[in-house]
């Protein structure tokens, strides 16, 4: 056995906190366990010195960080850590699952990140030249997404409800654009507007959990020595990113407008 | 001779634009003749209908092209044409050699452009969702510096004179700076604030004038048969090209901060 996922909620009470914690991080291919949330809002990128054991991160937030990464939004030419740094990004929701972690990765990796919920702004940032080695959080009150939008390259949106819909009108021109509401949040007419536009994250989200696995393991490099369901797990991935590269789905995950 | 330099001014009058229109366009490596320019603000890219024979592109505004294509500011997951949608580029100076034709060839290219003078500012955009084929210029009666620097990623500079200095504290964290003038229009904090700082483009300028004598010879592929002073010119490109990449200079050209 290679990794645990459990399919939460199982008692939906505070029993499955202690699920959460019960497995072996050896095993916690989901990245619920504390070591693993400490380390993500933390920044801490490994769990040994030498820096070899990768500390696993959680699937969803991590899915939509590695889309990023293939639209370049990341750039490569800054150091590794860094390479948001002077993106602005604008994440509606603030669950504790996905909205809330995925603010703090961006910010840790360099981006200005405004925090969009319901009630309130908050703001993601490492600081003026990203001077802190982790990111820290600031409310802004007075603020709405109407203030955060015209500000954004990049808008990310997972608002659970068909009712939702991000105003396109106060989105900047060729922002990239990404949902992960499994409901569409934004509108048709994103595409005449977005540069980029990704309507779901789903096939990526599971090759993250598979990702996972691997990392589990726990070797420097994952891809000489693999056990079976870690070759299959392999070639699933492989194929995943295949998918992404030929726009070879009916609902093509990557869209490029104009 | 495979092209021709002419270091004006020579008359200094009117006799310098005739001369800039007799070298002939297999030789014009400057592209400073009408046809070029016309193409050049009309977003034509190539001479022929089979878009074998490149359009020659004057050399400044065309370096300050190359450094942002190498520093990723072009995503080159987006179409090639529209490959700077969704960057907002503060352009300072509009002057006829290199400002106004670089902000036109940007926002040729997908930017949303604001060009600074000291009279005024122009926006330089091909409207939403780049529905239109090539820029168009509008007037911001009212806006100064002060209203674009806070909306830009990148901001080049090309004002003459050592007095001149960017206004850092109105300048977005992490935005790409790149200097083109000959004196420092950025004061030394602009490392504390930008995630990349160019502080002269000189010897990139050199290397693409030496790229439109390769190009001016219109071959479909320029590297297969060369002259000799062709060859002498891409060896020298190439040396160019791996001073930029190994940061050798003495003043590195290229320089990541933070």
């Amino acid at each position: 056995m290679d990794g645990i996922i459990v399919y939460y909620p199982i008692f939906g009470n505070r029993q499955d906190q202690y699920l959460q914690q019960i497995v072996s991080i050896d095993k916690d291919v989901e990245g619920l366990s504390h070591r693993y949330i400490f380390n993500m809002y933390q920044n801490i990128r490994f769990l040994d010195p030498g820096n070899t054991k990768k500390s696993i991160l959680p699937c969803t937030p991590l899915a939509v960080i590695k889309i990023l990464e293939y639209l370049r939004i990341y750039n490569t030419i800054l150091p590794y850590g860094n390479r948001l740094h002077g993106r602005t990004i604008t994440v509606i929701n603030r669950s504790e699952v996905v909205g809330r972690p995925l603010a703090a990765l961006l910010a840790n990796d360099g981006a200005h990140v405004y925090s969009v919920d319901i009630a309130d702004v908050q703001e993601f940032t490492r600081g003026v030249g990203l001077r802190k080695r982790r990111h820290e959080v600031v409310e802004k009150p007075g603020w709405t997404l109407n203030d955060c939008l015209p500000l954004s390259d990049v808008v990310i949106s997972g608002v659970p409800g068909d009712k939702y819909k991000v105003p396109l009108e106060l989105m900047r021109d060729g922002a990239a654009c990404i949902n992960f509401s499994s409901e569409r949040n934004f509108t048709p007419e994103v595409k005449e507007k977005a540069s980029i536009y990704v309507p779901a994250i789903g096939k990526v989200t599971i090759a993250v959990l598979l990702r996972n696995l691997l990392v589990c393991d726990h070797a420097p490099s994952y891809r000489p020595i693999l056990t079976v369901s870690q070759r299959l797990a392999q070639n699933k991935i492989d194929a995943a990113a295949q998918g992404v590269d030929e726009k070879a789905s009916a609902e093509p995950v990557i869209q490029s407008t104009a």
